[in-house]
């Protein structure tokens, strides 16, 4: 063997880290041992349950940290001697196990790195947070629903660039919502397929000596499969992309729900008022009772864009980069929470909402939303066509406003006008009865094709939603008890294998 | 009828625009007219086709607005009239229109609203850009598993930290590249889904009252169904903003492997070397090749990774406002466009790499990549705990780097004085054969579980990966397929009824 | 000399680009080949003046050079033969120059690299564009002041959460808006005197054995100095991210002025209406005039979020990698173009806002904005603490609101009531008057203090604002005064050096 | 007076908080209160203080007032009572004071609303993170410049796109880094005097007719000064996004540079090696030693680039919105203070660094950094063009190499050859002594001008940044006494005030 060019030593550093790595690095990766400490118990126990299937591991030393682990099981992150000072959380672990049995807590890092442990502990925490926001998700969609079905006739001007366009009504205007968050929430059981799927015995880069079963330790942690290519089990972020881009389109959808609640709740439109329990009061003003929940929303929306942002731009990196992970850790699971508690919160806003019919249609009322409907109905009657239809009411329009007159009192003569000033005849609408096509809710009633606003198109839509809101319900239902099923049976076999002799 | 309370006048606005709204607003939106000028066309076919079909137009119209139509369907975006000056593309559309046909063109507009026809014509274009790039990413993910099979035994000190960890294989390596391919192409798919539904039909708000089947305007533009709320169909923004968000996170996996081939790539790796034609000279410095690929590909992803970004910043604003879909006009397909050319570039990187195993294995066979399975050998040999195991190993790491010996040379007695120095005791190894679990090729293959680098377990996940990769790229080609014909049988069905009588 | 252990070739790549890279890099750097040719050509006018002047060229190449180069002066950008086939825009430039004078214009390589050429064009394109937006964003912001002087006396019911909050006037509201607009004007000075520093003599890395003064090529490109590290000066990127920091930050201040305008300019609010110029009408809906030009600020504005988002992680690699600036050269323009259309914009929407003060006091009448005021005045009167007054008032505003009495009609009684109810005696002040108090005029009038909304404060700072923005304006077009200068003498030393015999 | 038209009523809300908004809002809001606890204790002693000059407080709640609040200032953080159940951080101290001092308690909120005592706090905390990042960031820089100046000799192959370019030397490339850290120092002491100033006396929106001179609360905080307009000093967030934005280019920085010393640490460069105290061990593999330092920095650069993002997304929204600030609280002083860790961590890093000159020097030796002065050599003895010269240049490197030459070993004859190949004629070199323009060290004394490699430009260089940097720490050290100074000082008014009899 000829001498190496190579100067420096090879091996493990000796010495311990700086302290500025301490406060850095290491702390940075404390911060987030909560959400990891419930899965690495789980994927330790998994693990010597395996090591002791493949007879990797001595009797003695399996029963010795079973019997340990089992009892980490029950103590809460916040009391696990979790200390930057020892390294990441996986060093401090590994520590305090071996200050209490000794060598024999070495027995667990065969055929298994640090990251492997860290990795499977991360899916077991997202599978969850997937779950439970699935959960709220469609509640907030079913609860809209429901709001949007007690407003099935509350008249509205509905409104593009915020200018009242056409007569709608608020259910129509509200359910609209739904939609997004019943597509996002597909989108995030789609995603649960990609967090729930084992990297589990995948080493540290393809695989180990000790193994070639990589599907007894999937199972045991309910894991819906096994990633096939090792490396790719290490390293996959693209799932954890599409999580945060999920969660900040859901925000970003309740995040318009509440800018425009923000504004129908001004005292100019007065068409909204939330429940006094998502306000809050000045300290100066005794006139106050600020949206402050819609705030929240909006601003919450704003970081979750962020936080997708600063993790496509940690991923900007070469591949197998354990910043990627190390971030990860912390930053997709606080999104998640984020977005959990502004679930819950816009939810609560929509369904405690106080509603103003009376504004609704005094604004209506007001203004011309019927000028469309008004040259439609021209153009069936008369055969001309639409452009000069529109150009025609468009300057009875005019002229009616600065007459003073709202919409629904523009008359025939209005409009014969109009036509003789745009066309140079008269379109012989004197005294024609405009009323039909004049009134909202008329105008609403024809509007039956599908997605319509009209009452019974209302009601199709409301049910279909539904139908399909409960759908994915049970879809992520059902995995949550699947996973409460698996981690129990677990715990269990973890117990049953102390217990066993050899 | 009461006076209202508005000092302002109702109806369109009179006079042309600011030059400065010209020069920002309209300016901005002719620049994305390409990409929608050909969904104009159709739309605006199926538009005249479903007006026909409810006899809302007049037989003598339709055939001079289809005869009109059809001949716009033959001009290319870039020679037809668009111009900033006469608003965005539809009413340089609507001017053209009337400047050939006279109050005729004034049909077009009934029943739907401009924002409706520039809705559709995005998807339209939207749907072609996703499988076209759905046939890239597979052929991408094709050529690696290809290029990985070739190398499955080509043997590669694999990294972490860009340090040495484990003998592994450049085949093992590069495929793994793959599976996030395959991931967010399958993710392209289910957003096709979103893209290829129909807004056709929602009118502004609501729908119309001209209308009442949604349908026939979706089934002529061969769309797989109608969006059914017409709010929604309007205004949605989730499936941009997970197409966008997919584009990066394709883009990202590409330009992790082009950040690692750029430092494999380096003098000092020495491990890869691009193709002439990927690279590019200095005009200064007649020593140079630089690998100019590798940068676009890694800039572009940095690009995306932006435009992402942007598009979500747009759109946190109220509901229904229209910067939402104005800027995706433009901001949606460049990204596309970009994502393809980027993935057609580093299908093309990949392809012609040059491959360098001697470098590999020199380095490779400098190092200590053995240190892992040597240690997990005297696990099973010895029953000791592996956290000793691995103690001892890496001291003997260290005693041998300090003496200039490689991995590959060491010794049992080289172990013995390390176990000494930890545990007080010799191992017996002194003279023991390790030459089997040092050599990296023997370590490779004892990878034999699912997912590793033995070969067998390699042609495996080649093997899947490209029935993977294959039936995803049939999805596409299939709805490819699908659009083609549709879309022919709309222009042949407007030629059929512009040549009918009535 | 050894044999290496390299297998590969060195120097520079043979035979042409894969389409690809022409498709993809090649086909990036020439869409931006716009925002370089002008500096281009006045980069290598001073670089053959500088390698005449240092006797490095042949009078005669010298002569044809400058010759051709002068004429490529006065062709534009649109009419020169950039095509990515030939590579980047460099790349065709020299392709052309061999073209038409042979070897002799590969004289024009000495010593300075391709990436040099292009640091200091895209200096000489940005230094312009930050100067032309330090003219605009002050013009907006003095039209902002003109606006506010003139509604010193307008009375607004300020707010916010979108409630109202105390009574204030629309020219103390619009003036707010002028005081960011100013800070990041000045950034953009800051800015311009790192765009504005010659990284000209750098070479590629440190330098060039060809040269010993890089002032002299700083001088005439009008620099205001060299920057000293040539590395740092090949390689910098932090002034392009504050560039595009500030942008985003100058835009985010247009878009809440935007967004706040379009909810005024609502028919239930009403307070203000844009001028015919800056709306657009519906094709569909007679009754619209959509603020369109307000959509189009809010949206810019979140695209250029992105653009700085884009190129921070563009520059998420390591050092000296050539995507950094590639990207740059057409992000950064573009987004400042971007940023100039849009200033435009909103100075040319605010100049001609329609305001509409009987809405804004209709509003303030109907609300309790005087709250504050009174429960202060209490404080004052009776010597009660504030968080007292405060309820009492609060509660004295739920009583009158039941009531449907609005601010201004609180008497003297309904305090006592409250005061009796919270504090359990009266407070006597039936029968007081509280009209001034209760005046918002008045109100308005007591904010006397430096910033508030009483005509002397507000005109104190238009006045104040005014200077400073007319200071700003000075500094900018001194700047583009000495820009002009410089480079006119540039091309007039060209000519002399063309004609000199030696 | 006549009814309103609003049916809800005014005043101030009545019950509390709903649950999901105390686990949302409130929560997130208390999550911060440590950063604005110290800034709230002293923006309320002088409150206080202001309200007793100005007479608007009797002098016996004074007294109580101050010493309940003296108390307080001794109460760290995290004893404070702070509850979300309360609301958010203010409202616990406003219940806190009055479970203490009763309605005393409620003369603290005379003139002021919450906002503004949080707006000051978020000042006082982020003006010392600003100082202290200064402090660290010119720490930096100085090590940094220290370590050049050791390597001023230490020859380098530099690079672009990673691959060799021109002979320089680890000096000259390490200094590059800190021209960018002084630029982005100087940059956060201008952001610096933005942060300075007081928004004190702002009231709400326009003032409070309590008070006529905002200066003394100014003053006695150590303000540099007041913000004139009073609905901008409680809005403003341009400051906010410039300090993100500092951060984001600060951490970029320090990103490259770690990205090029993972690189130059790999085993295959083995150019450096960190201190064994900033890496980190694996617990699977013991020949690792894993520079995790490197991967903490690069990937807080891209978590820092999000927090950037994600601020401006909050900021897209109205004017007057609450939510830019409560996000804000949170969000600046973290990514501060993850900024401050991440530079300790760099300097220690730079500061311990191992060096290995012999590598550097080998690689040197095996390369071809020569070729563009051997071209300009060519181009001044032989007064040919560039191009030619570079062409003949880089054919004689392409034959070197196929040879198995070195740089260091290119002849005259093969240069002949190259010529003869290029031109048709040899250019007479056979036997020409090449060895000076060929030895690497001799081409880095060549680079003598301003800003090169050679030594005595490298200590030119060196010398005026520790200049700029030492002036800036000045700066920064300057402004950090007169805070303490200044809250010294309050604290010290307060206690006399406290005692004082009236």
């Amino acid at each position: 063997m000829t001498q190496t060019r190579r100067a420096r030593t090879g091996g493990p550093p000796e010495g311990g880290p700086a302290p500025e790595l301490i406060e850095s690095g290491f702390a940075l990766e404390n911060a987030d041992a909560s959400f990891l400490h419930r899965g690495l118990n789980l994927a330790d126990l998994a693990h010597v349950l395996d090591l002791s299937r493949r007879n990797l591991i001595p009797a003695q030393a399996r029963r010795e940290l079973l019997r340990l682990l089992l009892e980490v099981c029950d103590i809460p992150a916040e009391e696990f001697p979790y200390n930057p000072a020892y390294g990441e959380p996986y060093n401090s672990r590994e520590r305090y196990f071996v200050s209490r049995i000794g060598d024999v807590a070495g027995w667990l890092h065969a055929g298994r790195p640090r990251r492997e442990a860290a990795r499977v502990a991360l899916r077991l925490h997202l599978r969850r947070q997937l779950t439970e926001l699935v959960a709220e998700a469609t509640r907030f969609a079913t609860e809209l629903a429901l709001r949007a079905e007690e407003h099935a006739r509350t008249l509205l001007p509905d409104q593009t660039y915020l200018q009242q366009a056409q007569p709608s009504t608020f259910g129509h205007y509200l359910l609209s919502f739904g939609y997004a968050t019943a597509r996002d929430t597909r989108r995030l059981l789609d995603e649960l397929d990609w967090v729930d799927t084992s990297p589990g015995g995948a080493g540290c880069v393809n695989g180990t000596r000790l193994l070639d079963d990589r599907a007894p330790v999937a199972t045991a942690l309910g894991f819906g499969g096994v990633i096939p290519h090792t490396r790719d089990a290490m390293w996959q972020v693209d799932g954890l992309i599409h999580i945060l881009a999920t969660a900040a389109s859901l925000l970003s959808n309740f995040s318009k729900l509440a800018e425009d609640l923000e504004i129908f709740s001004s005292s100019e439109f007065d068409f909204v008022d939330l429940a006094d329990a998502y306000t809050r009061s000045s300290i100066l003003m005794p006139n106050k009772r600020n949206p402050y929940s819609l705030a929240i929303v909006r601003g919450a929306s704003g970081v979750v864009i962020g936080r997708l942002t600063g993790f496509l731009a940690v991923t900007k990196s070469p591949s197998a980069r354990s910043d990627n992970l190390i971030f990860a850790y912390g930053e997709v699971p606080r999104a998640l929470d984020l977005s959990l508690r502004i679930t819950r919160l816009i939810t609560g806003v929509v369904s405690t909402l106080r509603v103003n019919p009376v504004r609704m249609r005094e604004e209506l009322d007001l203004g011309y939303t019927q000028a469309t409907d008004l040259a439609e109905y021209l153009v069936q009657r008369l055969e001309v066509d639409y452009r000069t239809a529109y150009l025609v009411v468009g300057q009875a329009v005019r002229a009616a406003s600065r007459a003073g007159i709202p919409g629904g009192g523009i008359t025939g003569e209005l409009i014969d006008e109009a036509a003789m000033a745009h066309t140079g005849h008269s379109w012989g609408l004197a005294g024609a009865d405009l009323s039909e096509v004049l009134d909202p809710w008329r105008i609403v009633l024809s509007r039956r094709a599908e997605g319509g606003a009209a009452p019974d198109a209302l009601a199709s839509m409301v049910s279909g939603l539904r139908t399909d809101l409960a759908a994915l319900a049970d879809r992520g239902a059902i995995r949550t008890a699947a996973f409460d099923r698996a981690e129990q049976d677990l715990v269990s076999d973890a117990y049953a294998a102390m217990a066993e002799e050899r």
